[in-house]
């Protein structure tokens, strides 16, 4: 199982970082690119076209400001295409996220939240899980151990109120 | 293969069942259901808690204004959600796409533009797709058929310019 | 006369923390929890059950982002609940806000301003007041001192610019 | 039992009709008043400053645009109150919403969803319920009522994809 | 003549000290305030209804959030109310434009920009300067004066890009 | 005592009509325009320079989009200049709104609401009334009407509710 | 001298047809295309990187919702790329406008207001005037045309107050 | 060949300082300028009007808040103007980028995206390109360097993974 995760700009990269290591946690391998709609368009289709033939089953696109590279993508390619938008240094993010999860009819792209490197990890795992059930049982565990987190941290507050 | 759409008011139906078309078109069998996070959360619970049992693969949420119909779901479920915000009468859907794809960290859902329908059934295809090869296929004739369409239509405007 | 602050993460505890001031101001006993809507839902799902029996009379909750908490506790609780915004990272707070105030039809829950952690305190001491004649009378001793002070502030100026 | 429903203009009414129907079927008493904020500060004024004395337990507050009336209610008396913001002919209800939910600190108003009359008037019933356990009671039924009636949706959609 | 400026918070008064510079430098008496629509309502009351036979011939009103202040001050008197929104921590400053610019019909306030304190008090000679010619000469002196600097600014930039 | 009413496009008109009919109930002169900011700067320029000379005491602009009227008639009078924003087809006025009233450090204009063209004329006449007495006296005698239709108003909805 | 109108569906005719006229009236040749960013992106790539040789010297790109149409051809492109974005039946065209303008660092997408299609049409025409002075002396001409319109709608205006 | 850059503030030169560097790298003449719409008119009408018998051939205008710069100069010259809008101190920007796309029909501005200066000198160049095929050539290798800058940040990336 292999996902990609394409960024507009090497700037991007920390936050990218934080979905790259949800799916190195899954054990899922996992192809980092740094591939920009408009500057390398041609990259970006040459990628998008060969993703598929590469083995690539889900591919996520992190992009901030007028964010087409999630677009660009699955517009050559079949893949589900997971939409990160990066928040920009004006408009909090909203052109980003406006960019992205708006697409018109026929083309989709799955977006998460601003910025929300972790979760756009997570719903390629689950994308993932629908054909290897071991990645859904790892997702299980994984909805098990943040309930817990929260749990503990409850009860930490609980014995910080107290005590 | 086997999909699900939920939806948190029979008032959706109208939009909703674009992304049943789909889902249907593509041979895909789908479980419609009017499920409300707010008025019914114990259907929601257990809804999502037997999706996976029940063989459902992937879930379409849709929902209007304070939309939280997708994140209960997913919290409840491994399976992917796909969030489907609803135009409501204020607000232009605003309310219902932030709702839903600002999602925090651990919980993501997969979200289309606003009345985004068909971009719902196609994500839910493109899902599956990572199993089933067949979808795979389909999906890409859809691609190309789709093509065609926009270019029948660039022809026949330029032989009504000729004209 | 009892209250609870549940919040969605702890890192939510320094804004909750004045709406758990005001509570103690007004002598009201104030349960404090940490439980995610998305992550423990099950928890919240038994807490909002539950919490009219042990003997809760009013529930602040507190959220950011896509800010379910609020309206999942509504879903299973008949009592009055008190949605908090928190202004996440981006969007400040808009998403916060309108994922809190525009429910839907059925199960309202009662807004306050973005951060307005206080008036989240000071409106549930307004709605156990209907029944406590105590805290309606601290309230209006609330009101009077808010008034003096910004008499004396008014004071200070026209002293220092006179000065 | 007794609420009171102001409104700051007569043409607010067929939407606050809506949150008076609710409070008739819980069975709680309703004075309606034609108060604005701007054009009739002083009956504003008199209005709050007497409520509690009337025998008034929560008040709703309506208003469209720049919608002061809650704000100025909430000014001047301990009791809770209830932001109702109408939608205007711009803005989509917006400046309505701003204008009531994002009061300053120690005046707090509670706020529901633009034009959610209904839930104004619940909201109102669960606020009395603190006091009166018959309307507690109530709240429960209606809540079940409302699952019943979500769940007849389902059915029939159900019935109607069979047949 | 006669100008005052009232601000909902002493917090405000580092921005508001720009409009009473401006009313300074033009000769203007001016009588600053901290006057609450929501904590001190009756001293805002009391301080409108006055303000006219007090010599008082301009009003401005700053104030942040769900900013009440202008709207309530021209309630209660005839005199032009100029409304200064405060930029608060959240939403930018869009509450309190919306909330102070969105008067409904009958009661105007004369809203200038966010923090926009130096046109509050430029505003306010103007509309003096209908009544005292020589506040209209001081404002074309005014004109001139801005007009120069820019020039000079201009010609500063020609000079360091040939030096 | 002369006022002027200047908008943008011919097709203002509608409402723009309703500021004529507030100047006229108060018997202030008014001059009508058509004049562009964009199309005939010229006239705007001119206009702005000789309106004082020809006793023009306040004016109103009215324009949507962009809406550069009165930034620019204030650029090159010393008179008050109120800024009345007209909705536009798209983006609901808030183009026009921020245009206006968001004008940077030196040349304020004073907006008022979206569309809020009586209170356009209302504010003219509260500017004039500072020079103009028996203005004042109307405002007063205005204002009071104002209230008087809605006591009226609230008293029909008694009697209708009662009846 | 010659342009290309690009839509990305034939669904934006009836706006494209309006920046047509415009062209038509200046003399400009102008060939019209439907092409899909999504869904036919091989002839986008086709079209802009043959557009220089084919003797375009400007290029309008009309496209809604999540617009990527202008930016995709400015990819491939070193031609001069106008956005124009098309108001889609949600969010008001902010979510075309932001996708739009917004493009990143190195590939500009020149954008005019939302259905801006003569403004279009006409920025096109100041592009080519740089090179052909024939459409410099029409646009001077056209500039005052537009000028004698608004004058003339400003006579009629003050004959149908006088009459 | 011969650009100018119009800024409304000196405080606008960091930003738009980037905008004269893309120009001087392509050896465009580039005049500077501080012209205010607003504070010095004639100065922004005398060098629209002179602009084109100066030999300028493009304009940039930057500006912020209600930045109507643009759209004067657009008013008093045939030539194209590009609009540059500033990221102000509130409204992250918004306020700019309207008042600058928006322009009614008739004169438009071609707007980039906030603070985004090296834009508007990167259309500047592809609009003088539409004459001067020396500009044309040189933007085909500055796209051809951002690829090559793209490509190299990809490969390290890669090499810094497997390094």
């Amino acid at each position: 199982m292999k996902a990609a995760i394409v960024m507009g700009s090497k700037s991007d990269l920390p936050v990218v970082e934080r979905a790259r290591g949800i799916l190195k946690d899954f054990g899922v391998e996992c192809q980092m690119r740094v591939i920009s709609a408009h500057r390398t368009p041609q990259t970006a289709e040459a990628f998008a076209k060969h993703a598929e033939e590469e083995g690539i089953e889900v591919i996520i696109a992190a992009a901030g400001k007028a964010a087409h590279l999630g677009g660009v993508l699955a517009a050559y390619t079949p893949l589900p295409v997971i939409g990160l938008p990066i928040k920009s240094s004006t408009m909090d993010g909203l052109d980003s996220l406006l960019s992205i999860v708006q697409m018109p009819k026929g083309v989709p792209v799955a977006t998460v939240a601003i910025d929300g490197a972790e979760n756009a990890g997570l719903l390629a795992v689950q994308i993932l899980s629908v054909k290897y059930p071991l990645l859904r049982e790892q997702m299980k565990a994984y909805k098990q151990k943040m309930a817990e987190d929260v749990l503990r941290a409850d009860q930490e507050l609980q014995e910080s109120i107290r005590g």
